[in-house]
């Protein structure tokens, strides 16, 4: 059997090693139009901060220790341009020698992986992208040799920001342009607000609502009028699936752009396979084609394809989206579906903010962290997660994953038995914490309120209690709240109108006490959800730029 | 509703204050024949090392505290000496004045927890525990008052190896005394070398198949018939389930000796409840009653405890076990059963060893860690795991937890879609490899050959090849066995023996490839499991002391 795999990379290369291993007499040839495989992609950014110093480090194979280990012939700086399906054959060509020649396949694969979606398009200046080896090689160019003191990035996605924090860690000044409201949007904007003042902490100039609308020689400029300092763009505004070949061929392509395959990663030519960032996935809230450009799926799926290839298909899990982010020392991690997607949809929810610490508080070092779960109203399915904190958000965001993978509901996340000793965890994991609130809200034993629902809540007449201490409240509160704090809430209760009453505290819980105590003494309680730490992330925003005050909407 | 709950710790307490949000005019007493209650008894070791500075941090709430917040009457050094069923009372017995009373409950919670285990048995010296806040004060008085500089630590498990690490933290010399031939015995022998070895390398003396016959003054008498100094002794023997006034007022005891209850944690007295430590859960793996006494567990089904009396019961989830130590920088997690355990009771298993680095290699920073998966031979369910290592051990035992809570098969560790970063996992995260391996091993695709069984197949005929570059080989090997790498192996496959083969590499993933190659060619291979590493772990032994040497056994 002779197997062509185009694009050398995470999914084209697990495939090709995987379909080694399962047939030593296969022959398996692999094209990639660039002059590297099995490169470090998820690395490139660290490479130009200078975290990762050797540039071999990002070289994980090459042509020849494949041949060796693998017997893949592996041909390099070579272009896939056609596919003819009828004669079960690809022209490709050498792009060194502008060679063209003629490959018969019995099977074939695509990995060719998405190309960058410019986001600079209004404008003519010159811009890098970082996808590739050789991106990484100019961007370094450009910084050592012209000592470039400045940058402009273009999109506040998970590579604009990783490039944002690699720059400033070389010393440049960033301007981080996004042409929407929020940076990171795969978040809602509440979890987004402390990424946004870490970025300014950093310096980093961010500019939302914007967009590079020219330039010349060493600068930029924007649509809000401005002209910025740029000896390097940077344009990260996203990618799209690269399906050039397959449609071409004719091969069915998605709704969402992406190559349209099954759950063995077949496209609609059961001769050819596809995988990798170029591929529709299916998503797993709601089974939808969906696009998910992470390394994970695309090794998966390759290692699948193989499987698929040697007469052992299995059914691909559905994809959930499991991301995570590095920021000037905060992690940002999220899975399937967020708010503003669910309210899109009209899908009905159920919403919880805590704000755990990542062990247990007697022990030193503990770091806080920001979770928000939000749940299926109907059945109590985990629809998504975002987390933003210290130590310790990788581990929860993975268990939430493996919760939503094995269709845990919410409320069973109670019952997770995870490991406890204090420098790890706290008896009460954060998951089981969240757990407990999904839980009260399901039985009906609590009912919240989120952030952005206060304002309508007061305007038909509803009174805020702050039930944290007069200290706390002194420090800082929700205009026009009563402070009447917990312990002494029984004693008190005279003091509280008979209207219907939110309660808060500073995260939630000493608020869902409140609410409880309220409830069973025949008030309408809502307990506000996350507290005066998420009305606060959600309601202030940054307008245009470090200088300017952040201001509520 | 009048509602007694005997012990007032993590079970007791949690349900004594979910209790009073269900139910806001239930009285609610809670007796504590300590001091204090609701203190962070996970964090007393780390009290006596000095990590933990300010003694107030482990006392999380008062009496008073818990009055103002949730209206209970909490009365300390007070014990509950009799329950009588059929009058529903309990006496109760002031501890400072020793007065006796009859206090009337309509529901009794038992959270009584368990006693510490004497190991000392053979020997009349006094010697210390480490439960209570009462403990770690009178450690801490000998060892800051008469400036102790030695002490003896009986027994190696969680609460031993705590008490090691904090005592050397503070400077004293300690001798770990472990009756039988292992330490940390939740682990398999291999998987405990590495901690072994790390205790020797700070500096203890760790006597194994060892006990304490004897002492005087400021030494201990052992039964290898040495003394070792001992300004303090420790005995961490283990704990036993306190059921004293359960079984007095002739409540069910189970076979393993904790208070039986079913899953809404009822007694078989419907009246009385129980929780903690005092409790038989039950085990996730075979159904069976079993004692697990971690803080989690206790918290959690003392919430579910006030579901229950409120009139809203659940089951209680089966209990998996999953429990964490760290030890002079070593993250040590396991959960469910170990492989002891399952070829005691004769349980078909597979068994997969790797030693994956906690995040991608080419980011700096990288730990490394072992794990051991244990998978059901015939369901692919997974049975349990140990993780030893640094950074990352943590997520991915609570990874493992999940899934086999919620009944995912080892297989399906492949499809888990788990957050990648390179700063953070791997695109092939080490839960993702696990399943690799599993699969094969499922499929049939890959046969592995524990450490422990290679003797045998030796014996038996096989020959063993190590597939390891010659500098590797040359670095250290298995006695007998021939280097041929695997980027030669299709080429100088004719030097191979026509025998069965045994195929290995450092950690066993160029061993799997180098046993896919040579079974297609009509080889009777079997891949040594977790390669040279494991088979080290696994046949090295620390005899007596640190100043032997390591012997192969």
């Amino acid at each position: 059997m002779k197997i062509i795999i185009v694009g050398g990379v995470a999914g084209g290369m697990s495939a090709a090693t995987r379909l080694r291993r399962l047939d030593e007499s296969a022959e398996i040839i692999v094209f990639e139009r660039g002059h590297y495989v099995s490169f470090a992609n998820c690395g490139l950014p660290y490479f130009v901060g200078g975290i990762i110093r050797n540039r071999d480090e990002l070289l994980l194979q090459t042509p020849e220790s494949l041949e060796a280990r693998f017997g893949l012939d592996v041909r390099i700086d070579t272009e896939v341009v056609q596919i003819d399906r009828q004669a079960q054959t690809v022209s490709v060509r050498n792009m060194l020698t502008d060679e063209e020649s003629v490959e018969h396949y019995d099977r074939l694969v695509l990995a060719a992986g998405a190309s960058a979606r410019s986001g600079a398009t209004e404008s003519t200046i010159p811009t890098h992208t970082l996808r590739t080896v050789d991106d990484v090689d100019h961007i370094s160019a450009v910084l050592t040799s012209a000592a470039a003191a400045s940058a402009v990035v273009i999109g506040g996605g998970f590579i604009g920001l990783e490039a944002v924090e690699n720059l400033v860690h070389r010393g440049v000044h960033v301007t981080l342009v996004q042409r929407g409201p929020q940076i990171f949007t795969p978040l809602d904007p509440e979890m987004a607000a402390p990424v946004l003042d870490r970025l300014f902490e950093r310096g980093v100039d961010v500019r939302l609502n914007t967009t590079v609308t020219g330039g010349s020689g060493n600068s930029v400029e924007l649509s809000d009028g401005t002209s910025v300092p740029a000896d390097l763009v940077i344009d990260a505004s996203g990618v799209r699936p690269d399906v050039t070949l397959a449609q071409q061929a004719g091969l069915r392509i998605g709704a969402g752009g992406g190559v349209w395959v099954d759950g063995t990663q077949a496209t609609s030519d059961p001769l050819i396979f596809a995988v990798g960032d170029g591929v529709e996935k299916t998503d797993a809230v709601n089974g939808s084609g969906t696009l998910v450009t992470m390394a994970g799926l695309a090794n998966r799926h390759g290692r699948s394809v193989a499987d698929s290839i040697a007469g052992t298909p299995e059914q691909a899990a559905p994809a959930l989206g499991t991301g995570i982010l590095g920021i000037f020392g905060l992690t940002v991690a999220l899975v399937g579906w967020n708010e503003k997607r669910l309210v899109a949809t009209g899908r009905a929810h159920r919403i919880v903010h805590t704000h755990p610490a990542n062990h247990a508080g007697y022990f030193p070092g503990a770091e806080g962290m920001s979770i928000k779960l939000l749940i299926d109203a109907e059945t109590d399915a985990i629809l998504g997660a975002q987390i933003v904190g210290g130590a310790g958000v990788d581990k929860r965001i993975d268990v939430i994953a493996v919760a939503m993978a094995a269709g845990l509901s919410a409320s069973a996340l109670t019952r997770l038995e995870l490991a406890y000793a204090p420098q790890y965890a706290s008896a009460k994991d954060p998951i089981n914490q969240l757990g407990y609130v999904a839980d009260n809200l399901a039985q009906g034993t609590s009912v919240n309120l989120q952030w952005h629902e206060l304002a309508a809540a007061r305007a038909a007449g509803a009174a805020l209690v702050d039930v944290r201490s007069a200290g706390e409240f002194a420090a800082g509160s929700i205009p026009g709240a009563i402070n009447l704090s917990l312990d002494d809430l029984r004693e008190r209760l005279v003091e509280l109108p008979r209207v219907p009453l939110i309660v808060h505290c500073q995260v939630g819980q000493r608020g869902h006490t409140a609410a409880r105590i309220l409830t069973q003494r025949g008030f309408d309680v809502q307990n506000l959800d996350g507290g005066y730490r998420t009305w606060l992330a959600g309601t202030s925003n940054l307008v245009v730029s470090p200088t300017a005050e952040r201001v509520l909407v």
